[in-house]
C-alpha cells in the first residue's frame, strides 16, 4: 500500500464509460478466456461503444436564472454544463450503468455544480429549493445500485453536485485517534494526508482508489479490512451536514445515550436528508507489520464454519476472506492453474496487521484448522492483495468480450448462510436460464460478524441480446429470493434506486414511513435525490 | 456472578421508596460515617420518610370507559389502580425520584396496565389513542433521568405500561450467538435463561438485578462490561416495537446498507416513538476463566493515559475502571484503610474474562506499566466485584443519614477528557457552595472507546433544607458545563424528562426537529411518554 510510507498514487479520472485509470485496462487473462466458452459456450461481440464526442445529450434544461443562481452560489467556473461534464457524471459504476454509457442516447443531470466548502454546499441546496432543482450528491462516481441517475423527481431540471472539491483534512486529534475530513476526499488522498501524520483510516472497499469519504458515509460502506477495523458506520465518530432546512453537527462523544444516535440517520441515507460536508473517523497508527496467510477447504461450508468460529472468538486478522469453489476456481485459473484449480475446493486468505499479529495468527490458525482448513502458504493471499482493487476492471474488458458480469451482496446469521446463498445462487442460474442465457455464480464472504457474515456473487452471463432487460428480470427474482430467505437487500452497496423497491420489505411499511416523515421535514420540497432509497411518491 | 452455574437470585420487589430488596439495606461502614463530617461538615438528619400507606395520591382520573377499554385488552386482573401499585410506578431512582418518595403527596399514574405479549401492548396502545390516555413504558423501573414521570401531557391521564409480564427466551440460535428476549426480561431472568444454554449476554449495569432487556435498548445502556463486549447498542441484532401506527421488526441482518440503521432510532428512544416488545441480541458461551488484577497510579491523570493506552490497542480486559483519587480514597475508607488510602493517587481495576487472557493481560500490563501503574494484586479488583450492584444501596443510607448523594455521567474524546472533568467538578461543588453546602465529588471512568471514554461522577453533598431545589440548580449548572466542555449530556443514562432541556445543545435544533418528525409519523396524538427526551411543545 502506497499510503504506508506516504506516498500515493492518486488515480486520474475516472474513465467515462468504465472502471478506473483507462491505463491500468487489463486483458483477461488467457486462461480465462479459453474458459469462458466453456462456461457460458459462444457469446456474441457486442456493438464497438459509442464515443463520448458522439453521445446524444437533451440540452440542459437550466434557465438563465438558475444558472445565474449556482453561479452566484459558487462561481460561474465551478457550473458546468459542457456534455463531457454531464455525461461522467451520468450515473454509477454498476454494470447497467456501464451498458447505458455505451449507448447513443444517453440521459445526464443538465449541470455539474462544484462547491468548494460547506457553505457553498449550503448556497447550493438555497438555489436548488428557490429554483424547483433535484440536485444528485456525487463524490467518487462509484455507485453500483442506481444512487447516481439524473433524476429531477418533480422538478424541472437535475444537477450533479459533485463534492471533490470538499477535500482535506480538517483536523486530527492525535492523541484520541480522532480525524476530521471533508466529505470528497478520496481514499487513497485520505491515506496519503493522515499518513503524513503516522496513521491510517484503514478502509478499503474495493472503490477505495475514486469513492471519497462522504460517499462511505452516505452508502454505509465496508471495507476489506472490515475483520480488523469495523464497517464504516463503526468507524465515523461525527459528521456535518447541509440539508435544505437546517443543518446539523453530530457525534459529541464516542459514546452516548442522549437519545437516538441521529449520526446512524445519516449514515446510509445516501444523500436523501442532507449533503454529507464533514466525516470525523477513528484513526490509529499505521500498522508496522503485515503477514500472509492463505488456506485451503475441501468446500465452502467448512469454510464459512472457520470464518464463524474465528468471528466468534474475535481478535483475530484484519482481512479474512472465504471464496467459494468457484470462484477458488477462476482466481486460480488466472495464474494458470486450472487444472488444479478445479479439485482445491475453496479458499481463504488472512491478512494481519498490527500489534499482537502472531498470538492473532495462532489463535485464528488453531480454529480454521479446527474446521478442516489446511494452510496453503503466503502466495495466494499475497496474489489477492496485489489485486484487490482490480476486479472492475476485468469487468470492462469482459464487458468488451461480450460477456455480462455484474455483483451483488447481501448478509445473514451464520445458521441462515448455506441456505441463503443456494437461494441466491439458484435465483440467478434460474434467471439467467429463463432468458436462454448460461451462467457463471461465484460467492465468497468478506465480512464476517459474531452473529453471521456477508455474502458476495460475482455472476457472468452469455447474455445474446437485450443484456439490461435480461438482468433487470434476474435482479428482480435475485432480491424476491434474498428478501424470502432471511437476507438483506444489501450488505455495504447500499440501496440507490436499484433496491428501493424492496426496501419495504426490509424495514417494513412502518420504516419506510419513518424515513419519508424525515426526508419530509428536511427536504419538504424534496430536491435532494428524488427516487434513492425510498420511491418519490413516498416522500410527498 | 450467580448466572455463571446456571443459579441466579432474582431479586424480590424492589424496595417502594429506595433502591432494591430492603432485605440487603447496607448500613454506611463506619470509616465513611466518620469521614462524612470531615467532608461535608455538620448535615441535618432529615424527618422520617413517608410510609407506603400515608402517602396521599389523588384519584385515578381514568373514567369507567377507560378502565374497561384496558380491561379488554389485558384482562382485568391486569390492570391494577390500587394506591400501592400506582406509587410502585410513580417514577425511576433517580435522589430526586426517592426524596420525591419521602414526601407525603406524590404523583403516580392513574393505573398500572400489564400486557402479556407483543399484540396486548399493541391493544393498550390502541386504547390509549382512542381514549386520549398518556402511557408510560416501565421495565424495571430503574431510570434515573426522569423517563418515568407519570406526565399525560395533553391528554386526561396516563397509566404505566408495566412490561414485566413480556418476559422470557424466545428463542436462541446457538450457531450464531443470536437470542430473542422478551423486552420485559429483567438482567438477571436473562443470564439465567441463557446460562442453561451454555451461553452469556454480558451486559451488566449497576441497574442489572432490576432492569429488563427492553429498557436497556430504550435507554442505550452501558454496562461494566463494557471494555469487553461494548455498549447495549452494540449487542443489539434486532428488535420488535409497537407504535400506535403499526408495528415494525428491524434487524434482519448482522451488517447492513438498506438505508439508515433504523434499530438505531429505536435504541435511546425511551419510550417515545414506540415500545419495544423484543430485543434480539448477540451473546457468547459463558466465559470459563476470570482472572482479576488491580493497579495504582500516582494520579488520574495517568491513569486515564494508561486507559487510553489500552483502548486504542484493542483486545484488552472486560472490564477496566479508573477512580479518581477522592473515590480511591473513600473505597478504601470503606474497607478501613483511610490513613493508607489518602497517599494512594488513583485506582485501577482490571477484570479479564474468556480466552486469551494471559496475553490479552500481558499486553494492558505492559500499557498500563508504561504508563505509571503499579500492579496492587487481585484483591480491590476482586473486592470491587462483589459490591458491584451495591452503590444505590449506600445511597438510602446516606440519604438517611442526611447526606445528598447522586451520580451523573458524560463522555469526550481522550484529549478533551482532563478539562471535561474539571468543568464538571468545578460546576458542582461551585454550585453546592453558591447553595451554602460543602460537597464531596467523585469521578471515575468506566467505559472506554479508541476516541475516549466516559466520566461517571458521584457527589456528597450536606444540604440544609429544599435538597430537591438547591439539586436542580447544581444540576442545570453541570448540564451547561457539560455543554461549554464539549462532552455528551449522558453517555448511558439516557435524556428522559432531566435531561431534555439540553438536548437540542447536543444534536442541534434540526436534530430535535427530526425527532419531533419521527414522533408525530408515529405517534400523531402523543400518548407516549409524554416529555421524555423531547419538550412537549416540540412534538404536536
Amino acid at each position: 500500500m502506497g499510503q504506508q510510507d506516504g506516498r500515493v498514487d492518486v488515480d486520474p479520472s475516472m474513465r467515462w464509460n468504465g472502471w478506473g485509470d483507462p491505463a491500468q485496462a487489463k486483458d483477461l487473462p488467457l486462461p480465462v478466456r479459453a474458459l469462458l466458452p466453456i462456461l457460458l459456450g459462444r457469446v456474441r461481440k457486442p456493438a464497438p461503444a459509442v464515443e463520448l464526442a458522439h453521445v446524444q445529450l437533451d440540452r440542459s434544461r437550466l434557465t438563465d436564472d438558475d444558472r445565474a443562481a449556482f453561479d452566484a452560489a459558487v462561481g460561474p467556473e465551478n457550473v458546468d454544463d459542457t456534455a463531457e461534464a454531464r455525461i461522467r457524471h451520468a450515473g454509477g459504476r454498476s454494470t447497467p450503468d456501464l451498458l447505458r454509457r455505451r449507448e447513443h442516447r444517453q440521459s445526464a443531470p443538465d449541470a455539474v455544480v462544484r462547491p468548494a466548502h460547506h457553505d457553498e454546499v449550503h448556497a447550493c441546496l438555497e438555489v436548488a429549493v428557490a429554483h424547483g432543482i433535484a440536485v444528485t450528491p456525487f463524490g467518487g462516481g462509484t455507485s453500483v445500485v442506481g444512487s447516481l441517475d439524473p433524476e429531477t423527481g418533480v422538478h424541472h431540471a437535475v444537477v450533479s453536485l459533485d463534492l471533490r472539491r470538499l477535500s482535506g483534512l480538517i483536523a486530527l486529534d492525535e492523541i484520541s485517534g480522532d480525524a476530521v475530513l471533508a466529505a470528497g476526499t478520496t481514499g487513497p488522498e485520505v491515506e496519503a494526508l493522515l499518513a503524513t501524520h503516522g496513521f491510517e483510516l484503514g478502509h478499503f472497499p474495493q472503490s477505495f482508489r475514486y469513492a471519497t469519504i462522504g460517499g462511505f458515509a452516505a452508502a454505509r460502506s465496508s471495507g476489506q479490512n472490515s475483520a480488523g477495523h469495523g464497517r464504516f458506520d463503526t468507524m465515523v465518530t461525527g459528521i456535518k451536514v447541509a440539508t435544505p432546512s437546517g443543518d446539523l453537527e453530530l457525534g459529541r462523544s464516542p459514546g452516548s445515550a442522549a437519545g437516538p444516535d441521529l449520526l446512524r440517520v445519516f449514515l446510509g441515507s445516501e444523500g436523501i436528508f442532507g449533503v454529507i460536508t464533514e466525516v470525523r473517523v477513528r484513526v490509529h497508527p499505521i500498522p508496522r507489520d503485515r503477514v500472509f496467510e492463505s488456506w485451503s477447504f475441501p468446500d465452502f461450508a467448512r469454510g464459512a464454519e472457520g470464518l464463524r468460529r474465528v468471528a466468534q472468538q474475535g481478535g483475530g486478522p484484519t482481512v479474512i476472506r472465504l471464496s467459494d469453489e468457484a470462484e477458488t476456481a477462476v482466481s486460480l485459473a488466472q495464474v494458470g492453474k486450472i487444472g488444479r484449480a478445479l479439485a482445491k475446493g475453496a479458499s481463504v486468505v488472512t491478512v494481519y496487521e498490527g500489534d499482537g499479529i502472531a498470538e492473532r495468527r495462532e489463535r485464528t490458525s488453531a480454529e480454521l484448522v479446527a474446521a478442516g482448513g489446511v494452510s496453503s502458504g503466503e502466495g495466494p493471499a499475497e496474489e489477492w492483495l496485489k489485486g484487490r482493487f482490480d476486479g472492475p476492471y476485468l469487468r470492462d474488458s469482459l464487458l468488451d468480450a461480450g460477456v455480462f458480469c455484474e455483483t451483488l451482496e447481501t448478509a445473514t446469521t451464520w445458521s441462515n448462510l448455506q441456505a441463503l446463498r443456494a437461494a441466491v445462487e439458484s435465483a440467478l442460474k434460474g434467471g439467467f436460464a429463463a432468458a436462454g442465457a448460461k451462467s457463471y455464480v461465484m460467492c465468497h464472504v468478506s465480512h464476517i460478524y459474531p452473529t453471521g457474515a456477508s455474502l458476495y456473487f460475482t455472476v457472468l452471463a452469455g447474455i445474446r441480446s437485450e443484456p439490461l432487460v435480461v438482468w433487470e428480470s434476474v435482479k428482480a427474482r435475485v432480491n424476491d429470493a434474498i428478501i424470502a430467505s432471511g437476507g438483506t437487500i444489501s450488505h455495504h452497496h447500499a440501496v440507490g434506486r436499484d433496491h428501493a423497491p424492496w426496501l419495504a420489505e426490509e424495514i417494513g411499511e412502518t420504516g419506510v414511513r419513518i424515513l419519508a416523515a424525515i426526508k419530509r421535514e428536511l427536504d419538504p420540497t424534496g430536491v435532494l435525490n428524488p427516487g434513492a432509497v425510498i420511491p418519490i411518491e413516498r416522500t410527498r
